[in-house]
Order: C-alpha cells, then structure tokens, then sequence
C-alpha cells in the first residue's frame, strides 16, 4: 500500500478507507455535464479531530482534497479529481445540542438537513432553509455552497441561519470562527467567508445554527396562468405586500408539461396538472396563514388567474407542493441529461429574462424550460440534453453559457443558490471582473497557499 | 506645501484639503478613552473617483490613511492617526436610487442613516436597522461597522441588509463587490469580509441596500420590575414567543437612574421615570401589533411587571422609546467621561452576566450600569469615570476589561455591533485564538500588503 493510504488507515482506521472501485459511489455529484476524476481514496471520518489527522496527511503528501457532504450539489463541486483524497463526512451525523433559551442547534456537518429541521420542530424551533433536495443534502454541504430554499424569500437563506463553525484549514489546523451569540462582530466575518466557498478554504465539521421559534402551520395555494407575463406581474404584487409570503414558486410552461408527463407515465404519484402557460404556488406561515392566503388567492385572481387552488389542512399544502419537489427528476426524464441554470436577476427583470431565454432557445433550436424561486429572482432554466448526442451536448452547452450571458446584462448572477463549482467555471471571469477576481484569488492563497483544497472549482 | 498635500489638492480641489486646525473636529469619534493622533490632512472627496484619487497619492506616498463616515463610533475606530490622512466621506450624501420592484436603495456611503430610512418610507419601504446614532452615523460607518439597533432581534443587523458595495482598495482601485439581487453565490462572499471591516480592507462609497415593504405602524409598551431577574426571565418568554417583537431592550437600576438625573436636571425632555430595579421596552410592527402589545404586557405582569404602560399612537410609542435614547447622554453624564462595553453574550447566559456584572463593580469600587439590545443578548454595561483622574482612569479600565473577559468566559464577544476599533484592540486575541487571529492578518495583508488601511485597529 502506498505510504498515504497506509497513514490514512492509521488514522481513521480500514473500515474508513475507501479505495478502486469502492470509491465509485463518491465520485460525482447531481449535475450532469462535470469532469468527474478518479480519485486516490475516500476517507470517511468519524470526528473533527479525524478530519483534521486526513487534512494533515494530505497536506504531508501533497495530495489533492475534495471535501463531500451528500453530493447533491449541481454544480459538480464535489466531484472527484485525478488522484484526490475525498474526504466525506457521512458518518458525523450527531446532533450535539438543541438549546431553546439561545434558540441555536449546534450539529456535526454531515447531517442531513431534513434531520437538523426535524430535532429543531421536535423542540418547538423551526430551521428555516430548505433546500429542495433537504431530505438528501447535508448541513455542511448546504453552509459550503450557501444553500436556499423555498421559504428563504421570507426567511433568507443558510447564511443568514450560521452563527459558528468549526472547520479544518488546509493545514490541518482546527479552528473555531464566529459566535453562539446573535450578534458578534470581533474579527473579520469568517464564517461569512467559509459560507459559499465550497470547499475550496476549509473543511466544516461542527455549525452551531440560529433557530426560531416554530411559527404557525401554513397555509398555501396553487395559481394557473393564462401567460408566463400574467404570472410575473402577480408576483410583483405579492412581493410589494406587507404580509410577505414565505413561499412564492414559479413553473413555466415546459415545467407543467414535463411533471404531468412524469405523472402521466406513472413515474410519481400526484393528480395530473392543468394545462396553464404558468403556475405560481404560494404559501404564508403567519399567525393569520388563511387569511393571508385568501388574501393572496384574490391577488392572483385580479392578475388573470383562471384556476386558483387554496389549502389550509397540512397535507393538502404539502401536496401543491409537491409539484414543485417534482421538477429535477422530471426535467432530467426529458432527454436522460439536463444543465441545470441557477441564475438569479434583479426582479424588475424577470420579464426581460424570460424573454431573452425564450428567444435564446428559438435562435439555437433548443427548448429551454424555466422553474423556480419567483419571489427572490432566483430561477433554474435547464436545458435537456442527449448526453451521447456530441452535437446535443454542444448546443445544450451554448444555449447554458448563453443563459448565464443573458442574465449578467441583465444586471444578475450566474448563480443564486448552487455555487460555481466546474460547472460554471467558464463564467466566472465575466461576472467578477479581473480586479475582484484576483482579490478573490488572494484570500484563497492567503489560506490555503499550495490549493490543495477542492482546487479547479469556484475562482 | 509638501508634495503629498500639492497632490490632494490637485485631485480633489482645495476647499476639500483641511490641515492644522482645520482638522481638529475631524480628530475623534464619541468614544472615551481612545488614542487620538495628529494627521497630516483631511481629505473630503465628492465621489468615489475621488476616493480612488485621494487613495492611489497616500498609497505612492505610503502615507496610513483612516476612513470616516461621522464619527459617531464607539471604539475610537475612526480617530486621526499621526501622520494620516483622514478621509472623510461626508460629501458623499446622495441617495442614488431607489427601486420599488427590486426593493432596494443604491446611496453614497456618506449618507446618514436617516436620510437613507426616510427615502425608504417616502416610497412606502422600510431600511430596518436603526442604531441609536442613526440621526448622526452614515451608511458607510453602519457598514464598516455592521452595526445593529434597537430592531436588529427581529430583522437582523447592517449585514443583512447589504446587497452590493464599491469600495477602493488599498491600492487605488476601484471594485464592485456583492449583488443587486436577492440572492448570489458567485465567488466568495466580499461583501460579508468588507461589513465590518472597520476600514481596513477598503473604503466603501457606494452600497446597495435591500429594503422591505413598509410594515404596520408600532405598538409598544415599557414595563417596570422590581428586579433585574424578573425582567430577564420575561425577555425570555417574550423572545420564546412566535410572535417574535420589533424591539426588546433593557434598562437597570442605574441607567434608569441616570436618565431620570437628566430629565431631572432639564438636561432633556420628558417626564420622570419610574423608581425601578429593570425596565423592559418592547415593540411590535406586526400586523396585529396592538394585539401582540397586549399580549406582552401580559406576559410581563405573568412575570412581575409593578408598572406596564402600552402604547398604539406613534407619538406615545416614540415618547416611550425616548428613554432608551437618553442612555448614552445620561452614562457619560455621571462622571464626565465613559467606557462603554458592547459585549454580547448567549442569551441563557444574561443573568450570569449581570450578577457577574454587579461582583465586580463591588470588588473593584466601581458602579457598572447596564442597558441594551436584551432581545439578542447584545448589552451596554458603562463605566463612568473621571477623565482627570488617573487612579480612576485605572479602575475603569480594569473594569471594562474584566467585563470583556467574563463575557467571554459566559461564551460571548467583546463586541456585538460597535467594533473592535482601537478601544478593545487588548481583548482581541484572546478572543479569537492565535490560529483565527493569524488568518484574519493573512487575509488583511492579502489585501492590503503594506497595511495602509486604518493599521493598529481591529486585528
Ligand atoms: C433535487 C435537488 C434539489 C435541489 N434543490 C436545491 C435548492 O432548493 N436550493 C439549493 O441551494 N440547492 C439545491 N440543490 C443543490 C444541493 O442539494 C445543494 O447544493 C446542497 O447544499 C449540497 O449539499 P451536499 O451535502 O449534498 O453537498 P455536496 O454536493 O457533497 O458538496 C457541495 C459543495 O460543498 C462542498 N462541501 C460539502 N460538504 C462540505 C463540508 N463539510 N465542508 C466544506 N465543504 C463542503 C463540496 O466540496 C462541494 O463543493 C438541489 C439538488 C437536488 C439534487
Ligand atoms: C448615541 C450613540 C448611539 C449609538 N447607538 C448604536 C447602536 O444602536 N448600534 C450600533 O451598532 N452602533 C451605535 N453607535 C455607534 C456608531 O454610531 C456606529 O458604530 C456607526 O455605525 C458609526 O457610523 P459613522 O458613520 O459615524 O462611522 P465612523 O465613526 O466615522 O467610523 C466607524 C468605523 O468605520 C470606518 N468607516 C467609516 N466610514 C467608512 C467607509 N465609508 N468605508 C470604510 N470604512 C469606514 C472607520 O474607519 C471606523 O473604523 C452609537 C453611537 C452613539 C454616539
């Protein structure tokens, strides 16, 4: 065995090292479309003081670190690179503490989000984010890439939520950044920096996360439109009022038709959908959820609506939004392959967007259907692809770039919630500019000098 | 005239260039007890063109420079340096944009806080962190220091409300930092590492803010105890409570104390205050605000309130706040001279802090009086002194030390929104541990290799 293997079962034991073709299962994330490598090992570590003997090992032997939460990402992040040790952190799963008086859980990263959000409900708290894919991701997946949610229109997104981390820098240094306090501003923000690095400045092992008290049971509606423009203006509408809904969702035309065809085909449960040029779904967890929503219900009426759904009984408004959860498999079922988009504009432009995307897909032949976070300007349009079609995978590339082109003119991002992980490498110069870039660049030397933490994504 | 000077006048004109005496009422912010240097100049640039200008001659001359917003900090963060030049953005007071549909204001970052909030409710918005200064601090300084308010429990503090910043950075160049949208994961996250920055790695001149729709008007209540335990154990009810209030904060026996000797003395308006061990003031600006009130002051008597005044008519609700806004006036007072703490601490670990508190104002024969943000654990103890006194000049400095260390012994910060400036600067690094500590230089350095920017502040 070489040297950094055998070191590596010294410190975290055989049963933790993973190499050959056991390490297949690790290596890539849900994105279609990413360079996936083949890595020396996966190490699977029990503790942050594990973590840290990996970290040192690596940093010993020069090898290559790629930290993985779930890999869920969709961006590519944790995909394995050429001979890279992949550290998952899977079995740090304990939920260490639960504190109603300070309303904070503290938890180790790998646990699922769905289990963080669980022990808070189980305590009278609430964990706000809540990425589509909770069931699956990890906490310190979603605090490296700075994941949203639906209910982050109201609520805001994993940022907003971290209060401390314990994390390993490349050196295999453990440190402690930020505060169990609300408030703290001792220092530079650094948990404000490792939020969103995905991977590329220190492995997370440990968060303690801020929780609110649980607010009432929601109430929630579905709204079908006439035309994607309809749709858009009742949006604003909702946005504008004070009652601040905590979930705004949007499907598109191509959206409806592939999660009907889904439900057609008997791939997942549901009613099937109307045929309807856009679909908002809406939800409020305020004191007065229902007549909030009937509120709402009678804003999207005035709009144009023609079919207006309103749901108070738990189940029910978990089942309008079950559609929504419906829209990665369903597009991925189109042509088997799918680049996912995440752009996010100002949202006096979504009009210009939707537009811009549609024309997009007539100039390059190409149907590129668009879902998402309404409420914050937040959408993925995704283009379905034929991965073993080399002319399909090029124009589905094209028609991806161009999406992301679109949407910096219009003054927005290339990605709201995903991070850029490989997948969007090739966008990052435009958007930063050389000067922010560099700056970038230099605090990632500044802590980790010889990049062997996730390097080739994010910068 | 030497040739530093000849240059800023040549960039900036030179009615923008004080020196001599001319500088002296740019010499110092409001806090007691802090170094204060000679500079060589005070530039006042009118755009950030000329921000930029004024930077690249101080970094050719390699002359320390000390960014200013109004100088209302606390940590003395902001006061002249021997030999630099003080660059003051109070020129810089425009109000660039506002946008309905985005939901965001773009500002010079020399405007006041004020001005910025009143701009927000003139089109039927809210800009919702308030610092007690906020007639007085600019924009640029709420940034730099990420200040918090009296609304900070329910909204959160600066951070959260800053979307997109330009900056110049040490070396003259000008950068846009950050997003115009909602959300935005594109490289790391810069905003979040300049918030709070305490003008050491740039200067900001321009921000985009996220503002809400404008809420209901407040209701509010002040409610009496008979001692300080009985108001803690009800904050904690109230901040358990899902209807979650605007504003919490805390007076003890001495700040009620000290406010009543100003109104007493004329020094301000209004009438007497109660003769009490703690006073809580709590807001609501939710829809039902009156109702949320009534339960308040519900929860208050269930908890030992002798006195509890509610309020629904702004002028009554303002008049109500009022007192909280004489606590700084009325602590500096007392002796002349303060040292005012802003440490924060988890919110199970308040009455550890204010016993603690209360021990060594006795062991050290100095009275500790303490007021604050209760609802997010965020408090003011005060240390009023002699200035002329060295024996007591001492004492203080003990004391506001002693605080700081038990705060941190209780879990908490030295500093929950004020700063670490050059008044906690001894705190620091037993706060943040020699590795943390490190990596907040590196990245400093990183960014401003000669350490030009505000040097022997904050780190
Ligand atoms: C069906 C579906 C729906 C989704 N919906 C959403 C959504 O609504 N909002 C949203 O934001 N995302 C969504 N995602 C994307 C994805 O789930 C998130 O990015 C999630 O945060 C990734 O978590 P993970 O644990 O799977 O991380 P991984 O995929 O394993 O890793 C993601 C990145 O984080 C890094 N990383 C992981 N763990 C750590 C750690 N402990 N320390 C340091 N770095 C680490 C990796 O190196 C990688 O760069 C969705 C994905 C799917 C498949
Ligand atoms: C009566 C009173 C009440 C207060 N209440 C509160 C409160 O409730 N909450 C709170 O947080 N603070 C409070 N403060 C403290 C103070 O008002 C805040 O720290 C405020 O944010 C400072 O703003 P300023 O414009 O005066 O900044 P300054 O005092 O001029 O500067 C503060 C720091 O920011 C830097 N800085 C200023 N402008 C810029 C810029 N454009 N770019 C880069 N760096 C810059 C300076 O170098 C300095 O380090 C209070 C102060 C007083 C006197």
């Amino acid at each position: 065995m070489p040297q950094p293997l055998t070191d590596l079962v010294a410190a975290v034991g055989a049963d933790a090292v993973l190499t050959g073709d056991a390490t297949l299962p690790y290596r890539r994330d849900h994105a279609d479309g990413t360079p996936v490598g083949d890595p020396l090992a996966v190490a699977l570590p029990s503790s942050t003081e594990e973590v840290a003997a990996v970290v040192r090992i690596c940093a010993e032997h020069a090898l290559t670190m790629v930290p993985q939460g779930a890999r869920s990402g969709l961006a590519g992040g944790a995909n394995a690179i050429d001979g890279a040790v992949l550290i998952c952190l899977e079995r740090m799963r304990r939920v260490l503490e639960l504190d109603a008086v300070d309303q904070v859980a503290r938890v180790e990263a790998g646990v699922l989000t769905i289990d963080l959000a669980r022990a808070a409900t189980d305590a009278g708290l609430f964990y706000p984010p809540d990425p589509g894919s909770w069931e699956i991701s990890t906490i310190g997946g979603n605090i490296a890439t700075n994941a949203g949610g639906m209910r982050c229109l109201k609520y805001g997104v994993t940022r907003d939520f971290v209060r401390e981390l314990t994390a390993v820098l490349a050196d295999g240094e453990i440190v402690r950044v930020g505060h169990r306090t609300v408030k703290g501003v001792a220092g530079l923000d650094l948990v404000g920096l490792l939020v969103g690095s995905e991977g590329t400045l220190g492995i997370v092992t440990e968060a303690t996360v801020a929780l609110l008290p649980a607010p009432a049971p929601s109430a929630g509606l579905s709204a079908a439109f006439p035309s994607a423009a309809a749709a858009l203006a009742a949006a604003d509408a909702l946005v504008a009022d004070a009652r601040r809904p905590s979930v705004l969702e949007f499907l598109d035309a191509g959206c409806i038709a592939a999660i009907d065809a889904l439900i057609a085909r008997g791939d997942a449960p549901g009613p099937r959908l109307p045929v309807a040029e856009a679909l908002l779904l809406v939800q409020s967890d305020a004191a007065d959820a229902v007549g909030d929503v009937r509120h709402y219900a009678a804003i999207a009426a005035a709009h144009g609506a023609t079919l207006v759904e309103t749901a108070d009984d738990p189940e029910r408004v978990d089942a309008l939004m079950d559609v929504r959860r419906l829209l990665h498999p369903a597009l991925r079922a189109i042509r088997g392959a799918s680049l996912n988009e995440d752009v996010s504009v100002p949202r006096s432009q979504l009009p210009a967007l939707l537009e811009g995307i549609a024309a997009l897909g007539e100039e390059l032949g190409i149907t590129i259907v668009t879902g998402g976070h309404l409420g914050d300007g937040n959408l993925h349009p995704t283009v379905a692809y034929d991965a073993d079609d080399p002319a399909d995978v090029a124009r589905a590339t094209r028609a991806y770039l161009a999406v992301i082109e679109l949407a910096l003119r219009l003054g927005g991002t290339a990605s709201g919630e995903h991070g850029i992980g490989s997948l969007k490498l090739p966008a990052i110069g435009a958007e930063l500019g050389p000067r922010v870039h560099e700056a970038q660049r230099a605090i990632k030397r500044a802590l980790d000098p010889r990049g062997l933490l996730n390097p080739g994504r994010k910068y």
